[in-house]
């Protein structure tokens, strides 16, 4: 099964990959390392998904929102390789920054939904280095960001 | 033009490379991988730029402290380079993390201040991913704090 | 002296590599590069060593709990280097979270704990590249996360 099977088996699409929010790029690869820019939660029609975790957010909800961003990560490192999914040799980290109320401590379980899915798509190569950190703002109020460093050959 | 001559006619000097504030180095290079520590803001006589976005400090002088991260980048870059700019190939990454107070969610224009320098004294080898993250406290009460990842040959 | 005598020297004991929180490794190798996930401070039997800087923890005790971080990434290291720290070439990055109550700013003073201790260990190898942020909130309440990338042969 290739990761577009995956995907269309899970209900899952790829997001076009989303424009900066500013003056930088979505990603840019060194050697064999490509670096993505971090990918704030969108909802299925693209809106930002906003909120806070341990506020108007649970954490089911927060997981998708991590979800959210792993998908675009996808989507972008689809058009790093040209839309060749061969180039993808390994996740090899991804920082995920959950806006979160004073006292939420869980937000490993919301990256989870962003490292479950690499792992669904990509087996042993969509293991990865992680940390998961809690923050009091993200861009645009969104809920989560994660960002991902991924070796391609 | 040169780095040094868009640096001039913007009116910009760079900063001598700033002593860490503990027990680690500006920079360490690893193939062809320079990672360079996270520069704190810092104004024009070199004191620490203080504040928070969203409370005392407008998105102008919040963007104009994350440019000031990047001169001090730079300026760190310069030293790792022996002063040869022609061995600076590409700004690969850049972390900006401000200083934010609850409901501040305009983290990527305050973090724009570091990345239009990049791109204005590089061009296309300034182009970077990013990711921009807001926080509740920075070193010494600093407003914004950028790290950075360089290509060098 | 290895680093097994000046650890012995100093007292202290490499924990068992902690098992990731989630579904995530703790570290992934892409070229030389060791990128080793976010480790959170931990108390001498391995329970999350909890609370906030300028809350109810004094920096002597953040220090302490950065330097359960660093014990943890060394311990990371070791594994992914077979146990051989001759594998082990430099100490390219930290990055140091601190679980930071409102206007708390000695973010570095933490880290130094795990900054000192790579330093005390690995003497010139062990000078890293840094960065240090204050944050809302921490994975399982923990006062502290570091997560480190280095330089394997």
């Amino acid at each position: 099964m290739t990761i577009d099977d995956r995907l269309r088996d899970r209900g899952l699409v790829l997001p076009e990959p989303a424009a900066p929010l500013a003056s930088y790029v979505p990603f840019v690869r060194a050697g064999d390392l490509l670096h993505v820019s971090g990918q704030i939660s969108r909802d299925a029609s693209g809106g930002v998904w906003r909120g806070t975790l341990g506020g108007d957010l649970s954490i089911e909800e927060g997981a998708r929102a991590a979800e959210s961003c792993a998908l675009q990560l996808l989507s972008q490192v689809r058009a790093a390789c040209g839309g060749d999914w061969d180039r993808l040799l390994r996740v090899v980290k991804l920082t995920g920054f959950v806006a979160s109320a004073p006292g939420f401590v869980d937000q490993p379980k919301v990256v989870n939904g962003a490292s479950d899915l690499f792992v669904a798509l990509l087996d042993e190569a969509g293991r990865h280095a992680r940390s998961a950190i809690g923050v009091s703002a993200l861009p645009l109020g969104a809920a989560v960001e994660v960002e991902g460093v991924f070796l391609l050959r």
